[in-house]
């Protein structure tokens, strides 16, 4: 049976969601889990990496469990659960059809970036978000953005030796999402939430990092342009820090899972 | 000069506010900034004490800095910032009159419990709030909170075994504050907010639970009028857990930290 996970994590204490020989991944936790309760090694496939730091609400994998295991895919989340250290969870698991690769078949998938507004750094805020000191211009964010939604090429907005076919991607939204952390007045947030057909090492740091830098008039919408179009990543200001970023979800051809709990889709 | 500190903690890591022989505390930690960074020993003392867990967005203390010590009473919060862990931070610091006792001179406070709602644990939802598995009937939850607003007798409502001169206190009001966690359908949480002129041990914590046992019809609004006028800690549920319980804030006769930055209150 083809299994996709949906998993949440804290980043905060892993190496990053790749298994790597000196450091606490994510893939590593789930397939020790996956070989402690079930008894046998399976490689898990994920949507895609994310980097040290980098938390995840709705990562998607996927494993294959040996026909010998007699378990309702709905059962395996919790079967696992049981075996996961508190910083990974499985949030729902479901069958899939043999085909079903979890970085393959993605379509789509929305990060987001978090940011509080604050003079001095919040304990409470500070592990899943990035503080500003100074509130940017929304406007100038929002130009800046528009500028970015929509295919280009994302060279200047990746960090540099990095290897892929080609940088261009389809950004297909960028929402700005307040929220008030309600503790006191000077403390509200935003979260920056980036959709997209696929993204390039450290994209979205990045993207976030030149939004704000258009914000407090550090970069113009011009100088935006021009790295869309030349691709110099110097033109750009410092990648944003790995713990502001969440990955939010991914989305397949179909809902891989249902609003009905455990309804095996395709 | 007598200074004001509001102080913002993840109590994750802590024994509690309360210094203590074995255990690491906050105000063990503030005591010990204050004696790195200006070189003498200083009794913090804090609005109140919160258990081991327990988080703060807004606790007040205050500490006596020597004459001697140059130093704008705006600037210790920053000087204390470098000298503490990441898990405390002062947000603001003000002079305030000699006679201010950040505990004898509080007026109100309060405290918010935080619940998600979701079939599974989230990783990224577990430090700040404690998951529910059910939603619960917001009239009952109501209905109860009704009966505990007011001036009670609220020994039912305190861990049985701890001493104060009376068991009376006035609950000024309790706000329910839901909030999307945003990550997915199924998770969304509430923030129950008390407010009060004092509190006993637990009173929070047991409150919460009680209105969560009215929401799923495990408790009747009628036992908890006979809590109220019995005492009896039995008739109602357990004490709901540490982790999602945050003072939000400590409210003084009038503003001891202004709006504007530094400006004097008495």
């Amino acid at each position: 049976m083809n299994i996709a996970l949906k998993v949440s994590y804290d980043g905060t204490c892993f190496s990053g969601w790749q298994i790597q020989e000196n450091g606490r991944t994510v893939q590593g936790e789930l397939e020790r889990a996956i070989c402690e309760r079930f008894g046998f090694f399976s490689r898990v496939t994920g949507s895609g990496r994310t980097d040290a730091g980098v938390h995840a609400a709705g990562q998607v994998c996927n494993f294959v469990l040996s026909d010998g295991i007699k378990i309702s895919a709905e059962r395996v989340a919790d079967a696992l659960n049981t075996a996961l250290p508190p910083d990974v969870r499985v949030l729902e698991s479901v069958a899939v059809p043999e085909e079903f690769d979890a970085c393959r078949s993605a379509k789509k998938k929305t990060y987001r970036y978090s940011l509080y507004f604050a003079r001095r750094e919040n304990p409470l805020s500070e592990r899943y978000a990035v503080r500003f000191g100074e509130k940017p211009d929304l406007s100038k964010m929002r130009e800046c953005a528009d500028l970015l939604e929509g295919e280009h090429d994302f060279s200047a907005f990746s960090a540099t030796g990095s290897s892929v076919k080609t940088t261009v991607r389809t950004v297909s939204s960028i929402k700005f999402v307040p929220y008030g952390t309600e503790y006191n007045w000077e403390q509200n947030g935003m979260h920056v939430d980036v959709c997209g057909n696929g993204f390039l090492y450290n994209m979205v740091r990045i993207m976030a990092g030149a939004m704000l830098d258009c914000g407090t008039g550090k970069l113009t919408a011009d100088t935006v342009k021009r790295a869309l179009c030349t691709g110099e990543r110097d033109l750009l200001g410092k990648t944003m820090p790995a713990k502001g970023l969440t990955l939010l979800r991914v989305e397949y051809a179909t809902d891989v899972f249902g609003a009905s709990e455990g309804r095996m889709q395709i």
